[in-house]
């Protein structure tokens, strides 16, 4: 052990290494100078790692052909990484969607691709929706599944870490105390890991959405399902439990508070101000004054909560009404996570995220009153691919944690994604 | 530059002494053998540390007397870390009282002194009598002003650590826009660090009390204000401006939500559970029923909010249908708290922190029903000492910062407590 203490050779020699590796990442092509300027090593250092970074796949020459592990002649001396060397596959599994994304290790999709879930009425069901969805990109994108170096699964639901199971996930029939890593492993080669579909969401808006790059953000879902996922100096805040951000179960309404449990599925905030709970309301508004004409087709069973929103921004009474009350319910909610956390920005995201601007600045006006300082409230700006994207983004930064060893791991640089006992002990 | 970056011997031998420093700091007394094998170094580099950090006061070898420049002979092996070389001193200013504590680098105190503040009318009436009671914990201690390393203190607001000023203190008149480091700092050669109070009251939970050593903790303090500090990943989380935490705004009573402006210095959230509030909501009760006989003394001007809580437990019916509702509305502030963070522990602490088991257990109760998560809720240990406590814990990290250099810096180690500009930096 001592001889891999800080310090000691063969630490040094590793920690170089990803020191290279990482400048390179960062730049789009390098020259041997310039790594060597940033990285604060000498020349001869950074030919040594270069040669065994370009061995093993991850760096290449500018003018060189795929990597051989023979080179004719003295190669150029400008260096890029090569994004291409391996892939990852992010999956958001959602009441109603499937999305799978996969992107290259630069985090640039390749392939996406959709199915509904909504005749999946079983767990079984929607495994086979999900491996099937991956086929599909997989098959669109000609992408081998052996290069797919890692995957991960958004999922409604507390995520439990240490067991890898969905804990709680009222909203998918069959899901509580899923082996989701356990589960899907056999479909690859790669690590698979779980996350909360929000907590995805909210990687996703810091690393290219709304709240990129700021690095203390509450993304809040707001659709049928209520929810926030936490950022907090740039780093998921999960819970003791993996139950934060549970925005869901607060209760606005009820004087002395509603309990927590699930009435369908949802949660008291959920009850209060989700995409079913507007429908309700615009219903029992319209039919309250029959009398009166409302755009609101409001006896079609199809009713979306979002037709509220854009009847109000028409003029609408009724619908005014609603949307009213809904914003005055949804701005008590976010009140508690503004005095509680004093994030940088509040992103809003899900389908009613969707509503106008006339909604946002109502949303706003309604919280900065019941708060002490008026926080950034904004849209989400990647709508529906949130959670796919931030999957993307889970799955990168595994492989840049095996990409990029810790200075006080003694073996070698693991560059295979074959170290399932990682992902087992993460995922 | 190039030759400080990581792997330089500069940097090294910086780091070296860190780890040598930082390893018989955790220990009581130690062996060179046990140094070595702790950090990894060779016995040669552990002496060639040893006798640098010897020299410069913070080591001594046990055996020695005090340390002075010339030792004759060969010192014996046994080496301590001298937590008498410097101290700190913890000051919490609050609306009713001021305490400081004096402790040695072990975070051993080693002398506390009070005063009122009550009388103090204005700004300068209360920088009096902060001065005066830390002018009386030296005298007691017998410790010099040039041997305090560092200062903190804990002030009621929203702290603005950029600018260093206590923004927003409603509960201390004139205190609002005051930059305490600036006001504190000629009366000492040592930096001055300024901390909203609550902040280090969950400091002092995590370091010494309730909940040593966990790592994601709320300290919710219940008195006449009512606030929370939160501790995450083993970070105190201050929220884009200073503004955490502010559980003192929340509105849990208008169905609408009650706009977070002051009246008399307090938020919705203390108008509805602080003291102030139970005292009234006593006085309302009694009056309601006067032909009951009550255990509690409603018409004294000094009926403190504790004694509402002794009558319910006594088993007082007028005052346990106050202390009934008051924990019902204590725990709706508290759900968003648990549903947001989903913490390890929350801590109780304050005055009214000081009610029996029984409040205790009915609060578990109302908090759980409105959750999730069982999450453990637990009395302060520190009690009325909490804050003081943080301090001390602030200023000893802000000895350790200096006393333990990063790697990055380029010149030698800076021992002296008299690097003004890093503290206005922080401060």
């Amino acid at each position: 052990m001592r001889g891999a203490g800080p310090g000691s050779p063969a630490a040094l020699h590793q920690m170089n290494q990803a020191h290279v590796l990482g400048a390179v990442r960062r730049a789009d092509l390098l020259r041997l100078g310039e790594i060597a300027e940033l990285t604060g090593l000498s020349r001869p250092t950074v030919v040594a790692a270069l040669d065994e970074l370009c061995e093993a796949g991850w760096v290449c020459y500018a003018d060189d052909g795929p990597p051989g592990r023979q080179r004719v002649g003295r190669p150029a001396r400008v260096v890029r990484f090569r994004s291409e060397a391996g892939f990852v596959v992010g999956i958001d599994v959602g009441a109603h969607t499937t999305e799978v994304v996969i992107a290259n290790l630069d985090g640039a999709p390749v392939a996406t691709a959709h199915q509904s879930t909504a005749e999946a009425h079983d767990r079984t069901q929607l495994l086979s929706v999900i491996r099937a969805t991956v086929h599909d990109a997989l098959a669109r994108s000609q992408i081998s599944r052996s290069s797919v170096m890692s995957v991960a699964v958004g999922s409604p639901g507390i995520v439990n870490l240490d067991e890898r199971t969905v804990v709680h996930a009222p909203s998918l029939p069959g899901w509580a105390s899923i082996n989701l890593a356990k589960e899907l492993r056999s479909s690859f080669r790669a690590p698979v890991l779980v996350e909360n579909d929000v907590n995805l969401a909210v990687l996703a808006e810091c690393w290219r959405g709304a709240a990129s790059p700021t690095k203390n953000v509450v993304f809040v879902l707001w659709g049928e399902r209520v929810g926030a996922g936490i950022f907090i100096e740039g780093r998921l805040h999960r819970g003791h439990g993996g139950a934060a951000g549970e925005l869901g179960y607060l209760s606005v309404l009820e004087p002395d508070g509603e309990a927590a449990a699930d009435h369908d599925g949802l949660g008291p905030f959920e009850r209060a101000v989700g995409s079913r709970a507007i429908v309700a309301m615009a219903r029992a508004e319209a039919s309250r004054r029959p009398t009166r004409t409302s755009r609101l087709a409001v006896t079609s069973p199809e009713l979306d909560a979002l037709e509220v929103f854009r009847a109000a921004d028409a003029g609408d009474r009724a619908a005014r009404r609603v949307v009213d009350a809904v914003i005055a319910r949804f701005a008590r909610g976010l009140a508690p996570l503004l005095l509680l956390l004093d994030p940088d920005m509040v992103v809003i995201g899900g389908r009613l995220a969707g509503a106008g601007d006339a909604m946002f600045d109502a949303l706003r006006a309604g919280v900065h009153r019941l708060c002490l300082v008026n926080t950034q409230i904004e849209r989400s700006l990647l709508g529906e691919d949130a959670v796919a994207i931030g999957a993307v983004r889970l799955a990168l930064s595994d492989v840049e944690e095996r990409l990029l060893p810790r200075v006080e791991s003694t073996g070698p640089p693991r560059w295979a994604p074959t170290v399932e006992h990682r992902a087992e002990a993460r995922a």
